[in-house]
């Protein structure tokens, strides 16, 4: 049987804590071993109501435990360089929410840490795990479409998070464009070379503030001739819609389903499903399936399918639109000085 | 250009005053020279609103007008055989309402009649130029799905008709399954050679009364040895829904849309569309198809695509499995005696 | 009875062919009088097959012949302001194809002349009379999505015109995505106020000549602070996808189907139907219902619903859109200045 | 954290295999202690496989084995009976592939050892753990179609097993059909009542030999005065198709997908997606389900919600059915005598 992999998580918010259940119930291999959140109580009341044998209020204490084989990172993005580089010093393996960073110098140091570790570092975008989007990766290489000529993408959130995440965010191309860039990258193997972006505060004027918008569209060309265009808005009166249509000279693939629900219901008002509520319903499966792979991953020293380079340079397409945006010009990835983009 | 055909529409009912339309406004090559209906006032009304030439309350004028071509008959059905009978005297060519009458004999006298006028007489299964039947036809016919082996039929009403049409409709099975009885019959090409038949009421008590029940089912031997089996309902509670499914030894066609509205609304209740509220609507263009295909067959001299030894086996068919709900026994069609089912 | 509309058409290419077919079996209150194309025998072809009374070589003939009621153009973009407002002179009405001109000073100037006879000008964006978006702009109007917020629009070709027509019309922007404006406004009551634009070559390199491309991508602001995106493209590997996506405060509408085929066909390659191959079989009802239309407001004295002023309208945007396109800059289209776009 | 249960896996056919796979790799808190296999060599390569701590060729190895909490029952459906027995008598849990047996008094006997140890009993209908039924179920237990009135459903097969399975597989209505007379118990919380049954040899002639069918058609009434029917084939040329259809008072629901692939596919044969190729992969899910769900209920003592007296009264529809079918006749369930049926 395989190495069981000793995991500590780090943050228990939401999404840190909905890791803890599926590596605890979903992920064989994985051991949850500790769980960590600075907050008082908050460890040892998780840590109590799954078993889990360590908890601490400290994150140093997951870094330095020789009982520890990886961390699961999901604290506020802005502690995320610090904690990897320390966990690449005591030789910890890496899982980290995205956005790695929202720096780009900060993201290549972090890669210089990482590789000088010589341990696994994967990055949370779970798109790339997403039944869909797997078949459609596979498909795409399998050349059942012919040559990749367009991509085009949409992702629809319900709403916009409070003022306080959005001050924080990176504005709407980093935090959720970025999915778009990356998987694009992906399905088409190459890299996007110039952004051009669009958009405009349609609902939630308080993004003003932050110089943010809730409604947006970037517009790229690939090093391989492709070009697309992503949809991206914080807008979506009828729940969570993440789709992509991609054609190519043979063929066109088009991925992503809205159905929540597993029936269908008829009645007077017509034939009727609920639609995905939220990005944790949507990619619930592709949740489990990045803790899976990246056990694998260690188990097998294989390389994971989306590590901290990608991330890396999925931030610089998402700042690159961003500065694309505020400028009304097209940008040059590869020309992108990120220090005159205004977060 | 084509020669252009008189014809007089008898019975101004709900149906009567569809077709009066669509021969008005859908059907190039008719002329609505008269209409007809024995209620006071009826028929002056109508060709008042539509400013058609002729009208009266007497259906011998119409039979016996030389201007007359041909005769679209929605009377009741009790008056059907009659009245076809006299057109064919007059040699006018006759469209009629299905059923063509609920009588066995009456139905072969019928033909009898039109045979010897070299009049056509189609009748009103319109199912058979519904484009998705028709789409079916000819896909089987070209062999798409092989040979057929089975054929799956859904009525399913969105309620029943008052006690008074329901006493005097022949029971649920000449009155709505004859429509699958036809149109199987025609997508096989071949005939019905036994049927079993059961069913219960579910909703509408009254219907006791009358013998008939609210919920069918038939199940079907054909000569060329495929099996089938028709659902049929007044019970469905999300409107009117005609579905076929159609499995042959290389594919299966599915045939059917629930769909009457031309867009999907999506909102926090989920993705909506409304569903076809009655056959009106689901058979609009099949309504408009038939007549248009009357007219032609006078214009060609072609014959129908259903006519009324059509309608005489279909009666056959529905008499036979009223027979066979009512013993509890599977009935072969070319044994049955119809006389001694109670209708 | 309704007043018949003698009508003639001008030019019997493909579309022209399809009119006439139209008018002869599909729209009741037209009379096909009379068909004119420069071509010798093509004209006197057509009123053969048809039994049409009268044929010309001379578009003349039918301007001045008295018995005319309305013409219907279909002759090249290139002849139209000269034909219409010659009909105008002669006070026939005029339905004509899109785009009205390729110039906007022309344009201006055939409303100034229809305007003055007092006729009525319809022009061909038969979207708008396409079932489906009937229904969108039906809902829309009737506050079901809430106050609309995002147009997004798929216009997607299965392939190239040659380069003969290429190279006059007008450019993509001009010759497909048109079609998107003018439904955009339409839907949305408002006009689009500015424009930005891209796109690429990705198949026809031969179009690098008449600088124009094959794949774009127009980003628009709406006078009422809506925005939305339409993207064009002539590399559909699969058929004709016409689509619209409106989301509003409330809700979202879906607009348009791929399916051509009435009936679903599963076999051991999987589920399958046909996607509309082209504007043809996909805008069928519309070429019908706009006749109707045109007929219909001849005959009432009602305005049409899409006129010369719209086409004017929507080719300013078309134009702008280009220029944004050559540019790499976002267009006000009221200040737009035409005469520096490059066609 | 909740006690670990050691499973052995009785029976290393294709299932057993797959059972043994999802309890090592999807159910946590089993712990697969043993596997038994009696084809020699057979178990010692499965244990070598995955690791797995014991392994035997003799069922009695497992049964006696003090470390085995739970057995899963994988063995050819002849020994059920026996085996269920000794495992009872040895206080092991039990997971049984369905049918428990093909004889109700055998039936009846099993239930008697299982009550009498004391022990958890689940049957292996896994339907009742596919997302879509399980939907299902709590929406209809919810009210959300009013009170069921019809059950209506689809069980497809590509293809027929051969001929020695079908020589002890019990007929078509007790191997697959058994499949929705349970689901439809389940869904409608009452009891099958009477049933009748046609069906005939379309495809697979051999089957004559053994008295059975390839397409079938049950029509039941249920305690509760609802109805319903049920078809069944072997001759699906696309793929396999289990789906229902449940119409209530208020509304209806329909359950089931034909969608294995996650993608669309568009390409000049049109719009495709793959149907699923068989149970495996239409039930995947379930079939983990079930195996969690098992787990489950010996950790806390919950009652299963499929058990042996479920299986005994399912194969009691089923053999009713099947008389139903040799008769002709409509046959009480209560009054069913299945001496008098020959298998």
């Amino acid at each position: 049987m395989k190495k069981r992999i000793n995991i500590a998580v780090l943050g228990l918010g939401r999404l840190g804590y909905s890791h803890t259940k599926n590596l605890l119930t979903e992920v064989h291999g994985a051991y949850l071993y500790m769980v960590v959140d600075p907050l008082p109580g908050r460890a040892k009341e998780v840590a109590g109501e799954f078993g889990i044998e360590f908890h601490s209020t400290n994150i140093e204490d997951a870094l330095t435990h020789p009982g520890v084989d990886a961390v699961v990172i999901v604290t506020p993005t802005s502690t995320h360089a610090e904690i990897i580089k320390k966990a690449a010093y005591y030789q910890k393996h890496i899982f980290v929410e995205k956005p790695l960073t929202l720096n780009l110098e900060e993201s290549e140091k972090v890669s210089v840490a990482v590789k000088k570790a010589g341990i696994i570092c994967q990055v949370g975008f779970m798109r790339r795990f997403d039944p869909g989007y797997v078949d459609a990766k596979r498909r795409i290489d399998n050349g059942e479409i012919g040559r990749p000529l367009y991509f085009k993408a949409f992702t629809r959130d319900p709403g916009s998070p409070p003022p306080e995440f959005i001050k924080s965010s990176g504005g709407i191309f980093v935090d959720c464009s970025i999915h778009d860039y990356d998987i694009a990258r992906y399905l088409f193997n190459t890299e996007i070379t110039s952004v051009a972006a669009h958009g405009n505060i349609l609902k939630y004027d308080f993004m003003k503030e932050f110089n943010d918008l809730d409604h947006g569209l970037t517009y790229v060309e690939f090093a391989n001739g492709a070009i697309g265009d992503m949809e991206v808005s914080r807008n979506s009166p009828y729940g969570y819609d993440i789709r992509a249509e991609v054609i190519g000279t043979e063929g066109a693939l088009f991925v992503g389903d809205l159905r929540e629900q597993q029936v269908t219901i008829l009645n007077q008002d017509g034939s009727n499903f609920k639609v995905f509520p939220d990005f944790q319903t949507r990619f619930r499966v592709a949740y489990i399936e990045e803790l899976k792979h990246f056990i694998h991953c260690i188990q097998t020293g294989e390389k994971p399918i989306v590590d901290d380079k990608d991330a890396t340079q999925d931030l610089r397409v998402a700042l690159a639109a961003t500065h694309a945006y505020q400028t009304g010009k097209k940008v040059i990835v590869e020309e992108f000085a990120p220090e005159k983009t205004h977060l």
